[in-house]
């Protein structure tokens, strides 16, 4: 867990792979406000600060807002995915990069809890729901998009694909189960549902 | 609006186009439970019997559970499509039903911030997540599922579709609209990738 509070810590301010000082004073941060919204309770940058002791300008030296800190402290667990080889089976590369191992969401300590507290917390700020699509969840769609796109180089894939809508459908069948459905997304009847999803979409995505 | 209000309170309890009396009641009570959750205040019956004047007992004659009567409330200006016709031009009839005009939901009353409500409360009540998605959601699919499995009988459509799959990825497209890019879900551009998305979901499933 605390590798991944780091990374999300370094993440957050755009940080390389080696680490400078007061990486600990980052995890603390973290971790306080994650403490918070687990605790369901308000997040304010006071409350923070009372829980981890670090001053309201360490804090903001690190982060340029408290919507910054909360949309990082969301993101603790989730990572971006390498690049995808893109000269393989297109299939198979993609399937495993869009539906992958639904144990590892809840084993990297991105629980169900904290996955519906996000929901929760980013229905009720839209400015945190942007800051967080912005710097987390479109990141991570990046190496997708490209391993797609390679597909469509490659004349597996049509040319005239609206890729965003398409990954929109596979991701949106995934929040589905647990924003409408109210599922637990490690269950096998999901994961199967998802996969039927992909499916459809990937047929439709064919040249 | 108050018609509105009147069809989610006759279809919480499961009533005909018959009305009977104390429809008024029955829209009071539903008002004073949207009033709360539009207030942003956490909905108790005490409350609502202080918004409205009713007892206890004539709001618990009315719904089995103060979760059923959230998810009813919840459920206004949404309504059940009639049955689409299965003999004419199928893809024209899917898109039409699957798209819809997406002013209509906001003419109905429906408001974005009242669909960013839903989602928090029920993100953070997963009985009341269940009680909504099975009185309400999973109700509303029902005509586009019998649309399709006709598209099926006519060949037109793949007869090994997993139907609720290839519905999660059309209508996990439009929450994660709202959702995760927290964008409104009557603007062009994303009716225009929602357009996107069912495109890719159409192609896939056809025969």
């Amino acid at each position: 867990m605390t590798s991944n509070v780091a990374r999300a810590a370094g993440a957050a301010v755009g940080r390389g792979p080696g680490r400078p000082r007061n990486d600990d004073l980052d995890a603390r941060i973290i971790e306080a406000t994650l403490a918070i919204i687990d605790a369901d309770e308000e997040v304010t940058v006071s409350r923070i600060v009372a829980h981890c002791g670090v001053s309201r300008a360490a804090l903001y030296r690190r982060w340029p807002s408290l919507t910054a800190l909360i949309a990082a402290a969301l993101d603790v667990g989730r990572t971006v995915p390498p690049e995808f080889p893109t000269d393989g089976d297109l299939r198979a590369t993609v399937f495993d990069a869009m539906l992958g191992d639904p144990t590892s969401v809840r084993a990297s300590g991105y629980s169900d809890l904290r996955f519906r507290q996000r929901i929760r917390l980013v229905m009720a700020d839209r400015s945190l729901q942007k800051a967080y699509w912005s710097s987390h969840v479109a990141r991570r769609r990046v190496p997708i998009e490209n391993l797609l796109r390679a597909g469509i180089k490659r004349g597996i894939l049509r040319s005239d694909l609206d890729l965003e809508a398409c990954l929109d459908a596979v991701a949106g069948a995934g929040y589905y189960q647990v924003v409408v459905r109210g599922e637990h997304i490690d269950d096998p009847a999901v994961h199967a549902r998802l996969r039927g999803a992909l499916e459809v979409v990937w047929r439709g995505m064919l040249a």
